[in-house]
């Protein structure tokens, strides 16, 4: 008997070998050694489409990891998140053969114009008849600064008065070229569109100057969903005015204080705070028996490799973590003077126990809910009750976990209401929020529709 | 019995409504209207794969024709290549539903950064098992220039030294930062990659500043075959050196002058003149009889839009043909002074007829090879005995064009050995040209492989 509200699920992934769960590429159940090729990621998406996920999410990088030890050997060497293909050119062929998925495509302002970028999208949600999310990101990596002619990497301030300006000009695109009965299809007249009801930008900012007209008629949600990821105080502000899904990761203990400052963000912005989806991540790993799920957890923790993960948290953290000993201990380490403030507050989030480094990063690594099918439903709705209305899964291997997510969690979802049976009709947008396919009025990006008047 | 070299067969086309034809989109028989689907442009990709052709060229725009009477309104009423969508998202799917068909990507290099485009090319060769060409432009149009951020369209001589620097950084990333044996698959040890054989590129040119490396693996044919439109004498030199397919709109008069001119280009930068294969243009129309041909032609003329072709041909030549008087003469305007040279040039290329401009219009608008199945594959004849290697097929309504070559001349050319009753195996490349994947030695790009040493 359904007695749950619905979630949303979307599946955490990424355009190469290795995501998250780094080395179990090599696992004889995964086959993420077929990353380049559409046959694999065909597969994977109608998975996901028969477990009725609301999303799949590709995040990406533009650069490799080349912190930790001040190289890019470590994260390159076991394929993580380099090689990483563009994530653009897959999602298309993914729109083609499922119906009803999500698609969500990360790419950071620094990678494209916004004139080219805005028809990328309004592309993908014409051939996707409405199914495209845009990640917002800024980029978090020197290196990409570096390869895309930025020399290094703008300041976060700088990078999100970019993002401002790139959002103003594709929301004109977007919201304010095109009519919305500009295409007229007069066939008599050999007229396909009303001239007068297709407008110049004439955009001009501090980063970007933009005629126009957008390039592609309207397309079915006009912008796609605004998806970001909340992480400081810049970002927050920013997603707050512009984010219809945010992604953030969250700690139990402080899940619902975090919630409330991101939707009382919105709410300041002048948008209504259920206008915001907030997904939290989840990793799991599953048995028959408890015992069962135990004993595969620890296969592929012992499996996973420690080498790429230090390479990893030394990017996400910005800090090269072989300047600390695996075998310091957190409580020294924070008494200590190598490590700066951020990564301070990353190290001392959880300290209840005091790991040594290693432990510590072994541990952020392969944390997830391990247990029975029931057991990890019972962690679902326990992220429910603390206030998320959404999940990103991350695979341990792939397609192997999700094809667990299908069998076995899929429908003792559906049977306690916290999955749909069915998808809803209509666009992406429609399907998320049960309103109409386009950007509802409190969004700030209408204001652009002010170019028709 | 097959007495004929083979040529090869591009489908000519563009992601719009109408691409060359302006006004039969409203035709009863074009599918034309069906441009945001991905079904149609599936029909469209298996199509042309089953009538053998080589390549699905798209041509691309980034701003609409806007220079007849200084406005955009002609050429954007009858859908004239503006609303114009993303190819590059197209071009994904048409990979997945062929097996064999080349797919042709038109993309300026002012559109988009070196670096993320290589990576965009990378993926789709990955995603097409080695199907993908690259049509290199510069642009021609000042509003892409002005929608792109660069104020108006930089000069001749200033683009191609831009493509220069472009085509440095994308060589190097495709050629020169990973080594052939570089991805190792080591599953014992989880080593993806031999990280000492993937390098930066460290490119400082006049444009980009790009360190790398590149973030794909090798790609089946690394660099893509790489198409050029050649016209001035700039492009020529940049064709020359660079260009595997050369596609050119050429006089009978002096095709033969034309062509050995463009090889020579490629021999004066060291290549072989067989490295370049020199495409023409054509467009037909046909019928059971000359006559049931010449019928339909007539009801293709009369259904064209001529003042669409006004505003088509005064984006191309860069004039404003509204300066001029429908009805003077072409030798009146010859000997005045309203025109400049390079509109001097086209205008007075085929003297023959003093046409009245509309006249004129019309004619270069519709003219194509009109006749029975028989007379068109002569025409095509016509055409290798001039010394072209493969023809680039216009199509006058989408998909009829294509059906009836793949119904009609298809079967005849393969017959007379013009074209290959089965498609060769391997990537594009190797289709092509008979040889290996890559680009032969004598491409100055393998130059970039000296990274490697």
């Amino acid at each position: 008997m359904p007695d749950r509200p619905r979630m949303l699920f979307s599946a955490f992934n990424e355009f190469v070998l290795s995501h998250h769960d780094q080395g179990l590429w090599a696992h004889p159940q995964s086959r993420q050694l077929e990353l380049n090729s559409i046959d694999y990621w065909v597969d994977v998406a109608k998975l996901l489409e028969s477990a009725h996920f609301d999303l799949l999410f590709f995040a990406d990088v533009l650069a490799p990891y080349d912190i930790y030890k001040g190289s890019r050997e470590p994260a390159i060497l076991s394929g993580m998140q380099t090689p990483v293909n563009d994530p653009g050119e897959l999602i298309p062929v993914l729109a083609y053969v499922t119906e009803h998925l999500g698609l969500v495509l990360t790419q950071n302002v620094l990678q494209e114009h916004p004139y080219a970028f805005a028809r990328k999208i309004s592309t993908l949600d014409h051939l996707s008849r409405g199914r495209i999310a845009w990640n917002i990101v800024t980029s978090f990596l020197p290196g990409a600064g570096r390869n895309l002619g930025y020399g290094g990497l703008p300041s976060h301030e700088e990078r999100y008065a970019r993002a401002d300006d790139f959002l103003d000009v594709v929301f004109k695109l977007w919201e304010g070229s095109w009519e919305d009965d500009a295409v007229v299809r007069d066939l008599v007249n050999q007229r396909y569109v009303d001239p007068s009801k297709v407008h110049e930008i004439n955009h001009v900012g501090p980063y970007y100057d933009v005629v126009g007209p957008h390039l592609s008629e309207p397309s079915p949600q006009r912008t796609p969903v605004l998806f970001q990821a909340a992480a400081s105080n810049v970002g927050i502000d920013f997603a707050g005015r512009n984010a219809e899904i945010l992604f953030t990761s969250l700690e139990r203990s402080n899940a619902a204080s975090n919630i409330a400052q991101l939707r009382a963000e919105a709410v300041r912005a002048g948008r209504r705070a259920e206008d915001v989806k907030i997904f939290g991540g989840l990793s799991f790993v599953l048995g028959s028996t408890e015992e069962e799920a135990r004993r595969l957890d620890k296969e592929f923790r012992d499996a996973q490799s420690l080498e790429a993960a230090f390479a990893k948290y030394s990017a996400f953290w910005q800090f090269d973590l072989s300047l600390l000993k695996p075998t310091d201990r957190l409580s020294d380490i924070l008494n200590g003077t190598v490590i700066n403030n951020d990564v301070r507050k990353v190290l001392g989030f959880s300290p209840d126990v005091d790991w040594t480094l290693e432990e510590f990063v072994r541990w952020i690594a392969t944390r997830r809910a391990v247990g029975t099918p029931e057991q990890i439903v019972e962690e679902i709705e326990a992220w429910q009750d603390l206030g998320v209305d959404g999940l990103n899964i991350t695979y341990v291997i792939s397609p192997g976990t999700f094809q667990d997510f299908a069998d076995h969690l899929t429908p003792r979802l559906i049977e306690r209401g916290l999955m749909r049976s069915e998808y809803a009709p209509g666009t992406l947008r429609e399907k998320l929020f049960g309103a109409g396919p386009y950007l509802p009025e409190s969004h700030p990006a209408r204001a652009a529709r002010a170019i028709f008047t």
